[in-house]
């Protein structure tokens, strides 16, 4: 039932003629809420928070309402809308491309990080960092044109399993949070991926996974150069001139592709913190929310100490700043 | 009446309600086509051939049919939307600004090429071409803002004059352009701006002017540089990191920017030729479009021999890929 709701919903979206935002039903009212809003969050402080901001943003008759067009939201992908761990799951896809080719490079037997890659020290990969695994990324799939690229993506989304859920790696996606994309799409937003992820590594699956058109997904990348071959066009992806779409990168990312200030922004970790400031600093209202993965159970819990998704300085500055932050145990009662 | 249509057109666009596609009314009926299609396009095979290729791709019994989501169409700026005479318009919004600043600047005098903005030399100007004009803009706004820039450029835009037209730059916007790009948001599609212009020049005007959402508008950019200033969130302009949407740039732009091959492209240029290319060969229908400046009484008349909009090479390649020429004289009843 769920599935046919996203369904319709996409293809609404998709023909351009869906319908009317469902209203400014106040969060503050007697009535009860109708199930089809956020029904994965627990009724609370959290639920409420952002039920608020929404009425607020979209109430023309509100001091605070925004025109559509300014209506820009912005999500982090790992930690924020799928899961992370034990590893950035585009670790995880790098990993498995460095090994499917390691009998052409025997080298990389004794070579950091491809060593660690083929002896499976996720502590070693994890200390590397969202950097590390770039390097990895960039030097494993350069050479290559965007549409191979695209295609190897595909055939990996489709094929491979994550190594404790056992399950394909879109179903470790947060029916919590595609529930509130699609809220916020029904309220009038635009709604943005800004990630520390490859762009070409999310844009593949995301679009469907998430009801985001690739237009609207903001990521890591380099070079790309444009050839003729055998009168084919084609991007050939080069190593060099990468953007990290991370940390202080994020509102040059979002700058640079959507050239607004958004009013919205969602994340889990201290690579969000830059985004969130630029989004919740302004005039007006703004939103600012933080993932708190505290969930030991039915996902992971990890904070300040961890070396994937670190949440120690955003954690702090959430505070002062007045940003909601989500208990994942408590806020969410269905995760995937 | 024509203006109420376009308003009326935004607001329905922005509250995410327009009406579905007036439907796939064939060119090659029988039926008078309605005044509401493309009016200043003047009968014959130009206006046809656009009207064929939409009634193809929209028709969900036609082998060609594209789903909307994939019905990406991807338009030029300086010389397909706008004017670009006697010197790209962002040229002479660079000119501007040297000239208010060329009292603190008492080097500019013999320095090139800010002597030859300050002596009005058009043709060393325009000799410098669009990569020297971009050194000029570099230059003249680096260390600034993005909010500051936008503000610089939307003064500009509400007060200059264009100085033969005499009128604002904004009035110099293709009547028949806009409507087609309108006619193309009414049948589903997906418009972009890919210009070798910069991204922050195009958007604080371009929005309005074409009805074009600032992230779907892609154009070249350099660094920026995130900082917090008395706890206000800036983005600083650097002259470093200059990426030129423009030539092979512009397929580039347009991968890192929408992640899908357009199926239909829109140039006047050598400067359009990859992006032309990128978008016409592959599988399927797909559509090439060259404005051809013939027009020397209500416009401007120029092609091989111009160092502004010089179009030589994608005129020759015009006829091998069946791309569609404009000739501006002949087509458009109306310019502006």
């Amino acid at each position: 039932m769920k599935k046919i709701f996203y369904l319709l919903s996409a293809v609404l979206m998709i023909t351009g003629c869906r319908q009317p935002a469902p209203g400014h039903q106040s969060s503050n009212s007697d009535q009860p809420l109708p199930d089809s809003v956020l029904p994965s969050w627990n009724e609370g402080k959290t639920r409420t928070a952002i039920l608020e901001f929404v009425d607020a943003v979209t109430d023309s008759n509100d001091v605070n309402y925004v025109k559509p067009e300014d209506r820009i939201a912005v999500f982090d992908n790992d930690g924020t809308l799928w899961s992370e761990q034990p590893m950035y799951f585009q670790g995880l896809f790098a990993f498995d491309r460095i090994r499917s080719l390691a009998a052409q490079h025997p080298e990389w037997k004794t070579k950091q990080p491809y060593k660690a890659v083929l002896e499976n020290d996720m502590k070693t990969l994890a200390e590397a960092g969202i950097m590390g695994i770039g390097q990895i990324v960039g030097a494993s799939h350069a050479g290559m044109t965007s549409a191979e690229f695209k295609q190897i993506v595909l055939n990996w989304i489709d094929t491979a399993r994550h190594p404790i859920k056992k399950v394909k790696y879109t179903e470790l996606t947060y029916k919590p949070m595609k529930e509130l994309i699609l809220y916020l799409q029904q309220n009038g937003f635009k709604t943005f991926i800004v990630s520390g992820g490859g762009v070409d590594f999310m844009r593949p699956w995301a679009e469907r996974a998430y009801n985001i058109p690739s237009e609207n997904i903001v990521g890591t990348y380099a070079n790309l150069k444009f050839e003729m071959v055998n009168d084919t066009p084609a991007l050939r992806r080069e190593s060099d001139g990468l953007f990290v779409d991370d940390g202080p990168g994020k509102p040059v990312g979002i700058q640079r592709f959507i050239g607004k200030q958004p009013i919205a922004a969602f994340g889990n970790s201290d690579g969000d913190l830059q985004m969130l400031q630029y989004s919740t600093i302004g005039k007006g209202i703004r939103f600012g929310l933080i993932v708190h993965h505290t969930d030991a159970e039915r996902e992971w819990a990890y904070d300040r100490a961890s070396h994937i998704g670190k949440l120690d300085k955003a954690l702090d500055e959430a505070a002062k700043r007045n940003w909601t932050i989500v208990d994942m145990k408590k806020d969410w009662n269905t995760i995937y």
